[in-house]
């Protein structure tokens, strides 16, 4: 975890970072955040992630960024010294009067935070969440933002039944996503991923392997995942296989697909499959 | 706006009042919230807020409050001076390491805040909302949640129309609520609401109105709003009517049914209809 965070454009302890009681980040969840991958110093795919996040700035009507947030990112990784690990940029609309409509002109609050961390190999066994839908019919779907208890409920709904994490259908019942991360699914001889449009979230891991030809949109019911031979989630901080699918055994993906997509991600090779996080 | 705050059972000045950086409620969206009305200072529907907050943290594995809500919501009313007007109880599951999955023994951030206001009583003109929609098939449409981003884009659609509120219909096209209030509309000689069930927030003054026996649930479609001869929205702090849908002009809701509805949610006789709040 971060002992110093950038608040604003100040780096300042963890235990001193202030955000006010009327930041309607904390009352309304109305904000937005990037989580990206740091290999070697450097911020895996940047530029996708600031593209990203600049959508959401547009679709909320936030304004421009009151700082560069290439240079929050950069001090906040040399003040924790995180040379591989992970930075989370999280922007809020800031404090304003009570009520749901947010004032004209938002002073926005900036949160960078970093931490060391090795990208997660671990296999995954998941389930379909039963608990609750994700909304493919709101914008919201589209973009990463600070409402994120949906996503809560079903990877506490997984973790109660003794998986690891949920797949979570959308409104019609077709695949959306897991919890935190973008479906790769083993398909008719094909790797396929669910599209936007179905809910999932535009991921950047996502984004390069398409562009890169790995993987094509395929929008999936619930039913078509029976026919899954092999799957990884995927997300800008790891790529792990799924072991299991509602209690069906599912296979290890293929060597060559494997080291393909952490080819294209610059995911660093695992020194062995199953690896445990620091 | 409050100047004192209750934070975890303290009071302190709004402007020291402090949310750590890495708590929930904040990165995540991660809790629930209350508004209530308070009049003669006394808070109105107290035991039916606590009962839906119960209900929510019941839902999202909050355990239970680490303080007495009723203490801090009385000792923030009385430092602020506040006799007539309104009080938030925002709960949030507090600080945890990073990822979706909260700690098993959450530490909750508990904030109040209060402040002076009179009833909202304006005529609203209302259309509903193109943007986004309400999630049925979600179990935090039940609940007062932080995730409060869906309202906030239908809202500031609203308002770029040149209109005051939006109606959200839920992803089966059903109408559900406005941005922060329910809906009561006069339909086929009677006064009818939406369904839980269809998205509408179970909200203390609607269910204060069901149990009087004023208002009928009925699930609607977007289609059946042309019927609606008369309307208003309600919430804990307001009853206000609706003058037009859509660019339908509606008539004012009658003056008994006005009478019968502000008695029930002790609401106090408006000193004209159109009051500017303060």
């Amino acid at each position: 975890m971060s002992q110093h965070v950038n608040l604003n454009g100040v780096m300042v302890p963890v235990k001193v970072a202030c955000i006010a009681s009327n930041d309607r980040g904390f009352l309304l969840g109305d904000g937005l955040f990037e989580t990206l991958r740091v290999q070697s110093g450097q911020v895996v795919a940047l530029d996708r992630h600031l593209a990203r996040l600049a959508e959401g700035l547009e679709v909320l009507g936030f304004g421009v960024l009151p700082l560069d947030p290439v240079q929050a990112i950069a001090a906040t990784l040399v003040a924790n010294q995180v040379i591989n690990g992970m930075v989370r940029l999280t922007v809020s609309r800031g404090g304003g009067i009570r009520g749901v409509l947010p004032p004209e002109t938002p002073s926005l609050t900036v949160l960078v935070t970093a931490a060391t961390v090795v990208p997660v190999t671990t296999p995954q066994r998941v389930m379909v969440s039963r608990r609750t839908r994700r909304n493919e019919m709101s914008p919201l779907s589209r973009l990463k933002t600070l409402n994120y208890l949906d996503s809560i409920l079903a990877r506490q709904e997984a973790v109660a039944a003794g998986m690891d994490d949920a797949i979570v259908l959308n409104t019609k019942g077709r695949v959306a996503e897991t919890t935190s991360a973008n479906l790769l699914l083993r398909l008719d001889g094909g790797w396929v991923t669910p599209p936007v449009a179905d809910g999932a979230l535009p991921g950047t891991a996502r984004a390069r392997l398409l562009a890169a030809g790995c993987i094509v949109e395929r929008s999936l019911s619930e039913e078509d995942l029976g026919g899954i031979s092999a799957a990884f989630s995927v997300s800008a901080l790891s790529l792990r296989p799924l072991v299991s699918l509602n209690g069906k055994v599912l296979s290890l993906p293929d060597a060559d697909s494997t080291r393909t997509f952490r080819s294209v991600l610059d995911l660093p090779d695992p020194q062995g499959v199953g690896r445990v996080p620091l």
